[in-house]
């Protein structure tokens, strides 16, 4: 599904360009670390992505050692894929392609001994929202707590002890059917402890996601696992700081940002967003993108001015991991299905909170009675005319 | 005042190292844009920056006509500057040092038809709050009305009908000789029309700025002057999304971002922050960093474990500036003195607003409540057990 002209990966080409010298200070200055921390990957597990052909990396983030708290060390993964089969084929048969390639990517997490392991948006599925067609991609809207990809997925939680994440497209049918667009979170013992709704839902060119689904009714939860506190902040909530915020009010850790987004749109802005939330919540952020071109069987048009067309566009991957301190790990490929593994200390985020006061000098209780005001209707907002002394 | 073995500019190095073909994904994935619309400098405005050693750099950001607006064309400019002499002479010197030489900046961006012109942090004096030293660093503070730095901007203003923004140490002798952080608007026709006091104060490393000064208490202001609404976050103030979002709210076009920070803690933060809040907001955004290296004449310690020391450490310059789209300009300098030039119609702030629609899809209402819940002291996270089904 990966189409052959693209660049492969802008970090690659900047590592193959640059001297050994230039490249110290690009690291240093771009990723804010000289050195990645490359972690060797074992391999069985780097026969079995050759094989499959997905590309794996792993990186370290070493912390200080702190005196009364012993570390938390931690393996984070996410996953970035294409789909398997054309958008033609039965629902079964595509989503069943994807549970057969993810499957050997989630294999790998496990062999490289992740904890908590994160999918991309509506992962089971193509993103056929830019349709606006109702039939027959609203038949991929599954049960949160046993649709086929929650039951999937408990599976390898159980046996590999992993907490996997699963943005889903969901079907609530204890709310008259409704469809939401939602990330089940299943914990290590292969149960679900809970699920978060996409709080923010586009209306940007070939998003037609709000044809769909609502704005999330569950809040700013924050999963407390065995391996962190963990949140999800989905897709296009990635572009709201304050949703970002809350989440880190919440005691979140690690925010996971699986997404759904395409060159030509969002590429310039896919460095930036997730990697200021770490920055400004002092906790990890792990940005995922969707891999590959999807071809849809009807044209659909983006009221751009554009001919009426059958592709979405090119989900260019790039999916990165940034630290509390606002380092990252170079990006995913732009055009393979790919997993990407951080070993992160926990402590990390408690650290960085005392080095750079963030959460104290935010002032929160002035943006709580400044946004109160701004909501109103008839808010007069602080403007000082052209007149001087 | 510039350490000579730094690098120039990390920009420039990546210009200088990819191929055309390379150069052209790497500004199309990095600044946003293939094509810098890069603008030529007057020869005799060139000459004026070559003879006293400061660079000079403009582009453009072609904006799409409308059929009701008119363009509203502006051209905003952005100065970095080092200190001119050294920082044991008398204060009236080190001042009047710098004077000079911002002097020839300003006749060059008049030179240039700025319409708007933001100086560095406390422009006027060097950065001397990492000293701790009440004597004599308070005696540069200044009136915002009538001190020594706004008599100076006053003609400049005047004389070429500029908006100029003067960020300076202010000594308010009305309430009890407070010393705030503290940015002043000048109008085109040479009056003050008001200031912006710096709302967040770092602690952190050698930025003992709390030492002298207080958090601000002006709000989140925004000057509707003549060449549209503006703002000023000062400094420390990028690192709070809440922050950037009050000026946004307050109908800010273009927010200044007046800064001063060094090498070791924050260059790698420094392209992400002023540039995530002009995506989020749908705002120009202009960073400004100060430049050059300043050793003061006493010791002090950063409560690093370092020995004591008596230089601040390397002000990286790179000053640049954001479009509501998210594309930017190169970077100046991390070494020189410069001046930064963008053209832009603040007509694309509300092209921005109607195409990704953030501040519809924001959900303030939403978050008003949460803050609101979230500043009390007894505040309950939303949390979930690990308990699962």
């Amino acid at each position: 599904m990966a189409s052959t002209s693209q660049l492969l990966s802008l970090d690659k080409m900047i590592m193959n360009s640059l001297s050994d010298k230039e490249l110290l200070e690009y690291n240093r200055i771009h990723y804010g670390r000289c050195d990645h921390n490359e972690i060797e990957i074992k391999r069985n597990t780097a026969e079995l992505a050759t094989k499959n052909d997905f590309e794996i990396a792993a990186y370290d983030f070493p912390t200080k050692k702190e005196q009364i708290r012993s570390p938390r060390i931690v393996r984070v993964g996410v996953i970035q894929n294409s789909i398997a089969v054309s958008t033609d084929k039965p629902i079964a048969d595509q989503r069943q392609g994807i549970f057969n390639k993810v499957r050997n990517i989630i294999e790998s997490a496990a062999s490289e001994g992740v904890n908590v392991l994160c999918l991309q948006e509506a992962w089971s599925m193509p993103f056929a929202f830019c349709t606006r067609e109702k039939q027959p991609w609203c038949e991929f809207a599954e049960s949160a707590t046993d649709g086929p990809s929650t039951l999937f997925l408990k599976e390898f939680a159980l046996k590999y002890g992993m907490v996997i994440i699963s943005p889903i497209l969901e079907r609530d049918d204890i709310h008259g059917d409704t469809i939401w667009n939602t990330a089940v979170v299943i914990n290590e013992s292969g149960k679900v402890i809970g699920k978060h709704r996409k709080n923010h839902i586009p209306r940007v060119g070939d998003f037609n996601e709000s044809t769909y689904y609502f704005e999330g009714n569950t809040g700013h939860p924050v999963f407390d696992t065995k391996f962190g506190k963990i949140a999800v902040n989905i897709c296009y909530g990635r572009h709201h700081p304050l949703n970002w915020l809350m989440f880190g009010i919440n005691g979140a850790e690690i925010v996971f940002n699986p997404s759904a987004t395409v060159a030509g749109l969002s590429e310039h802005l896919w460095a930036i967003e997730a990697r200021n939330a770490a920055i400004a919540n002092s906790y990890f952020t792990c940005a995922i993108n969707r891999v590959g071109t999807e071809t849809f069987p009807n044209e659909f048009t983006s009221g751009d001015g554009n001919p009426a067309h059958k592709e979405f566009g090119h989900f260019y991957g790039s999916s990165y991991i940034t630290a509390p301190d606002g380092t990252r790990t170079p990006g995913l490929s732009r055009v393979k299905d790919g997993l990407l593994i951080a070993q992160i200390d926990l402590n990390l985020c408690r650290q960085i909170k005392d080095k750079w006061a963030f959460t104290m000098t935010q002032r929160l209780d002035l943006y709580a009675e400044s946004l109160n005001k701004a909501i109103k209707h008839d808010y007069e907002p602080q403007v000082i005319s052209n007149k001087g002394k």
